[in-house]
């Protein structure tokens, strides 16, 4: 047993309670209200950098939420190893459907529940508690390490396009490793191979100046939202299929290898879609579930609103109506030109009678790939190998980080995955959950690949 | 001047005050959080009515919000006239929008503004008054009268089918006056020949078990929200008349009197598009902007909502999106029939990949007619003439009062409008107000009508 592991067994306590505390600051990115939390969250992160032995450790301001970075830079001529992560958590309404307190956590079993369990706070903390081990017991690193974790990954990071080029030179490392990432399941590993890309447009309806009669002015002015629903159903055909107008141009066409890949990690329709709660799947024809959720891209409304929404009846004809979509992202798609398109098929499609305008939501990332052979997926893959004796399985993720993108074209820094969550922990969800054995397997990984990554 | 004139302006501030008192009660019947205020405002109407020296005056219950009445009934062989009005408002929302506190009344020259003053506290007052001076000062009314207030009008009346065929015997009479009404303006007189009809309707999609991670699983299920929209957006065709099938076919066209008399009431369409700030009508083509107010039905999304609606973003794909809608009808469409259409519509149309289920709002109202040339709508024409010096005009309504429906259904019984509303004060919406002279002028204009029909 090396130093490191006997240091980590001795402190799973101790990482257990950093772990509890963590989770008990309601860093919500979304809402206004909780931007004091979301900075106390990074004031927690540095915090504990500072105790793990990082140096350097800064909190630096961006437009909105803040970023963390630290580092430890004595490994001579070793690579330079970027670490990256979230503190920063979704919403979590519906709270009614919670049946644990989101920010209270919980211990059941070998699970730990609480919003941000898994995604990320879990899966952040652990890389800090590895180089902590290394550092406490050896008093040295493999690898020359630096560390980014941001406030904002929630919300699309869209103050991080500005606040990276600021900062480049003290980002720059020659690979980076994302810990907001998971295995396959607790029995087979995964590597990371692409990600999709996001954006996000809001869809404002303006009618008259106030709410209406709808007995009185019913039949006679356009109701705004008659106008967001018919301007709503021109973006999707009844298959699924997305209507508007050059969306698929710039998608690359999967090649027969790439489809056989994706064949080849399991998939059972059946279960998927039990755990859901459903009887039957529903998307773009021609493809697989898989395909669908992996290299297709989506248009997808996150919510819509307009009128009265009570208990019972109101008569009225509502004067505003609203939608909030996102958009994901596949090779070759750019955020930009997608959200071009959005607009002009919005201006050539705006029903009359209405005023409609639109909102670029905060989120912009390009889709990203990092081939499985890439050295760093190849010191990812060996160390998983190691450790789960089966060879991981080549994924995507229909997700976005969209930070990938930004390391990659503003510090030209590839970036691998490396993480312990499973689907099934209710990310984004109610009942957001992380398992105990993965926080505990997770530090020992993390070790692993950095002793590989010094050896490269 | 008679004795009853007399009395009326002695007792002005007092009226007023009282007015003030009745409109300070929140009694929105569409929240069951303000069920209580509606019971205080019966509590409020049978007391004034007491105080009037009405008599029999009881607080009837129903299974839902109840019915205050009360009667005199010493005028021997005269007619027995039913007077109505109801004592419950329209929610408040939005709050933000109004100017002045809708339940702390508010005077600015010629206007109170509250919550419930012209619909339909003011106008619902204005008869006990009448009846107040007239008795108080002449001892005896030159009619028999009942009174026929409730507290559920706003949200459709939904109780009173049940409730009216158990109470026959007791709201029995010759004629009912509808004091929820109004005039064309504060110089020109009108009567009321038709209103149109209402049915809702409540649709509620369900996708998965949760709200879900719009990456993740984007594109692989029927968003919720887009299989609303997809089934919303069958209802109308883009020029905006409804293709639910089967809808128009018990409609009535106009004949060309028909035609003509409607274009004899004065419209101007620019000052119509200006009261609302829009910049064009829209609505069912082939007809007028006031037909397709007065006698074409209408279907209107009164609330559509599903997923997340804060600021900012939130990656979600909502398990659930609902939309409320309601109908206005007119002669010869049938509330009942028009649901069963609409259900059926929905059978048909629904998206693969949710559930949808639909829930009827308590709300059935036939539509109504009442020629210009009936004996009640002569004694209603006679004093208006009297009082404005020009003679009415022959309006419908686009609204709905399916209180009248009942009163010919189970009693047999023809309803007249007369009342003082005003159709700029902004009933249903943000500071509704009513006009002081308009509550001056009412009880007067009530003695000289019940003297009228106690004539005839």
């Amino acid at each position: 047993m090396s130093q490191w592991q006997r240091y980590l067994e001795q402190n799973q306590d101790q990482y257990l309670e950093d772990l509890l505390a963590f989770l008990r600051i309601p860093s919500i990115s979304a809402l206004p209200e909780n931007a004091k939390d979301v900075q106390k969250a990074a004031e927690w992160v540095a915090d504990r950098l500072r105790q793990a032995g990082v140096e350097n450790v800064e909190i630096l301001p961006t437009d909105g939420h803040p970023v963390v970075y630290g580092d430890w830079l004595h490994a001579g001529d070793k690579p330079t190893i970027l670490i990256y992560g979230h503190f920063d958590v979704q919403p979590v309404d519906p709270l009614h459907l919670w049946t644990h307190p989101p920010f209270e956590p919980t211990i059941e079993g070998d699970r730990v529940y609480a919003r941000g369990a898994s995604d990320d706070k879990g899966n952040m903390l652990i890389p800090i508690l590895a180089v902590e081990a290394m550092l406490k017991s050896e008093g040295t690193l493999p690898v020359n390490l630096k560390f980014c974790f941001e406030g904002q990954e929630e919300i699309g990071s869209p103050d991080l396009p500005k606040f990276m080029p600021q900062h480049k030179d003290r980002f720059i490392a020659d690979l980076a490793v994302s810990a907001d990432a998971g295995q396959y399941s607790e029995t087979e590993p995964e590597i990371l191979v692409g990600l999709r890309g996001i954006c996000g447009i809001q869809i404002d309806v303006k009618g008259a100046k106030t709410d209406l009669h709808s007995g009185m002015v019913g039949g006679t002015i356009q109701n705004p939202t008659h106008a967001l629903v018919q301007l709503l159903n021109t973006m999707h055909d009844q298959h699924g299929r997305i209507t508007v107008d050059g969306f698929y141009d710039d998608v690359l066409e999967l090649s027969d290898d790439e489809r056989a890949a994706i064949a080849r990690v399991p998939f059972d329709e059946e279960i998927y879609l039990e755990e859901l709660g459903l009887e039957q799947t529903f998307g773009e024809p021609g493809y697989t579930t898989r395909e669908r959720s992996w290299v297709r891209p989506t248009l997808e409304i996150n919510g819509i609103w307009g009128g009265f929404q009570g208990d019972g009846i109101k008569t009225v004809l509502p004067n505003e109506a609203h939608a909030k979509i996102t958009c994901r992202l596949v090779p070759n798609q750019d955020p930009g030109r997608i959200l071009d398109l959005l607009q002009a098929h919005i201006t050539q499609n705006a029903p009359r009678g209405v005023t409609i305008t639109t909102k670029i939501l905060g989120t912009r990332g390009k889709p990203y790939l990092v081939r499985a052979d890439h050295p760093g997926n190849q010191a990812v893959s060996n160390v998983l190998r190691k450790i789960y004796g089966v060879e991981p399985y080549q994924v995507r993720s229909g997700g976005s980080v969209p930070i990938t993108g930004l390391f990659m074209d503003i510090l030209g820094l590839p970036t691998v995955a490396f993480g312990f969550g499973i689907k099934d922990e209710n990310i984004h969800a109610p009942d957001e959950f992380f398992r105990l054995s993965s926080f505990r397997k997770g530090p020992d990984a993390y070790c692993q690949l950095l002793e590989r990554l010094g050896e490269g």
